[in-house]
């Protein structure tokens, strides 16, 4: 009677969401306090100072039409803030028509996705990837390619070279990256930016960068992130205010295409058309003001650095082995026995949630996600060191 | 360099959206106080007092984690306010698991159909119809079939039963109506549901009935509107805040299916999925609760019918022809002349902006939105004044 392709998709529902679920239901067995989730990105910490200041002002403010509509690619004000913000950061200019403000970075790269794919294209993503990329691709009629990444997740340039077809149309990357935490440096995006111009001569076709930066903010002692616009030929940006805000549950975040594409007009067209006709509209009228007002505020990634290293260190300690994220708030942990199922239903014996690897596309793995209370992160490390009792 | 599809529709772009274009044009040259731009439905009044309250006490709202994820579907205690709401309202028992939180009506309809639609399976629309209802039909892989309606805008029944064909999926049906603010009577629906039931026998297939309710609260002395949920086997509303509580910039709104629906748990399943991967994640976390706190909330329609009494009456009086709207806040006029852009293009030359009926798939029509100010309303008479003596 419905979709059987959303039927079919469902059986192969989210790991993440289906720990999450399963937590719930510990939870309520066990006690919230007794049941140590990890499954799922939902940060237990809450906006910065200057971000409540702004949700308080902007609630007085009685200016009439602040919940009108406004036109689609977002308030004027709002896309100027950006822009400038990032000009400064960037070092290049990046005009306020390249902007659109979007309902968060799922909302972006639905709406990009859309707008450069034609029946069939291709577009490679790295592998762990976000679980959801696949959806992504899939709604805007094009084909997931996913290229192994090496041992250490850094992008394999030679395995990168080899994936690009004539039907490749993007390059979706996401640095700082979930699962993994590993950003790509300078060096690793101009050699993929190398290859890209080289197959682009070689195949005659053009291969657009998508750069998903949610985790832009929260990284660990590694300086400046690269610049894509300075990198690539063909970039676009989408970010989302869910972690560097710390407003996951409210759906904020922008599209930035890089100035240096040439029909830029053409695709912010194709980008504000999608934006409405998916049926976004517009990002959340009172989240755009928000972000405007708190244009430099951002979550302190020391809190996440603390937690960081508490598991990480324990987790070194009893022998498991894992990549050392220098950003977003993920653990991608070997596991240490072949099938990651057997382990992630073992950890559950100990009211441990953490997420198979095969639902990023790499079985052998699990996710730990340490966006969460430091209380429960502490109380949990008896709990691992149980679990590996059983192992090492 | 993009998509061929997108790039193909924007030539075909929105005449609602570029009659908005023209009209901020028109204000830079000849002030905003001198156009008179009826194009948009971007209602001019603000939210109910109980709205400002619940934003204000939202925003007030200290306890951590108002804006973290809440499961996709939205907070449970949001669903169970609406699903209490309209178990009053239908007069039978709609369970909380039946609703979906989602960003406003066009991203429920998304959703909706993604969920049930098959490839190339056909959804009965009626003309004149929202411009956009095409484009979402299209993004869930259906194609849109157009029944004309009658001369009064109401369902022709035989030209209905006519259009269902063995690929019929879904009917989509918005009353109040946008653009011609007609409400299909209880004995109308009555009727399309007989036939629905007739042809589901006859050719073996499954009609979901679709109902776009945007407008349900703006009526103007009609009484109670008939409950779909009562009268279709398969029925599923969906809903926006966006008029009945003046917030269309913030993108709330819900999917609610009726219990009715034999595998509901399966629709709703698919439903959340897709309000999930499509991007939209969830629907804004603080217009959520702002619902939740305001949920009897609703714009006085009062304010609406002064408008439409004062332009309506106005437009007869000189000569033109139009169905009287019962409810919603557009009046779909009759132009003097058959090709309607040539008036339309007329009343321009007085700063009159109105939107072609072939936007609605109804040429030789013209849509006034009177949901803006009543003083511009009223100043506009003398230009509508002036327009007429061209034609009548």
């Amino acid at each position: 009677m419905f979709s059987d392709k959303v039927m079919d998709n469902l059986k192969r529902a989210s790991w993440i969401r289906a720990m999450f679920e399963q937590g719930n239901k510990l939870k309520q067995e066990f006690g919230a306090e007794n049941v140590y989730d990890f499954s799922i990105g939902n940060p237990e910490v809450d906006p910065p100072e200057e971000v409540v200041k702004a949700i308080n002002e902007i609630a007085e403010d009685k200016t009439p039409g602040t919940h009108r509509y406004m036109p689609n690619a977002g308030y004027p004000f709002v896309k100027d803030a950006i822009a400038k913000k990032l000009t400064s950061m960037y070092g290049l200019d990046v005009p306020s028509d390249n902007i659109c403000m979007v309902c968060g970075a799922a909302a972006g790269l639905n709406v990009v996705l859309k707008s450069i794919l034609n029946p069939d294209e291709e577009v490679i993503i790295f592998a762990p990837f976000f679980a959801e990329y696949k959806f992504y691709v899939g709604n805007g009629g094009g084909t997931p390619v996913v290229v192994e990444t090496k041992e250490n997740f850094q992008i394999d340039i030679d395995a990168f070279g080899v994936a690009i077809t004539s039907n490749t149309k993007a390059v979706l990357i996401n640095s700082p990256n979930n699962p993994t935490g590993v950003i790509y440096s300078e060096e690793t995006l101009k050699s993929m930016a190398a290859i890209i111009v080289e197959k682009e001569k070689e195949l005659g076709i053009n291969i657009i960068l998508i750069s998903d930066e949610p985790y832009n903010e929260i990284t660990y002692d590694v300086g400046e992130l690269p610049v894509v616009f300075n990198i690539f030929d063909k970039a676009i940006v989408v970010n989302s205010y869910s972690k560097s805000l710390a407003l996951p549950g409210e759906r904020i975040g922008y599209i930035a295409a890089s100035p240096k594409i040439e029909v830029c007009d053409k695709l912010m067209a194709a980008i504000i058309f999608n934006n409405r006709t998916l049926g976004f509209v517009n990002a959340p009228a009172f989240s755009q003001r928000v972000v405007a007002k708190a244009i430099n505020a951002s979550v302190d990634s020391n809190i996440y650095k603390e937690r960081r290293d508490v598991l990480y260190n324990h987790l070194i300690s009893l022998g498991f082995e894992c990549q050392k994220p220098d950003g977003a708030f993920y653990l991608f942990v070997k596991s240490p026995v072949e099938d990651e199922l057997e382990f992630v239903a073992a950890a559950q014996k100990y009211n441990v949630l953490v997420v198979p690897g095969r639902g990023f596309g790499r079985a052998g793995y699990f996710r730990i996600s340490f966006c969460g209370n430091m209380d429960t992160i502490k109380r949990s490390l008896p709990a691992f060191t149980k679990i590996a009792a059983e192992y090492f």
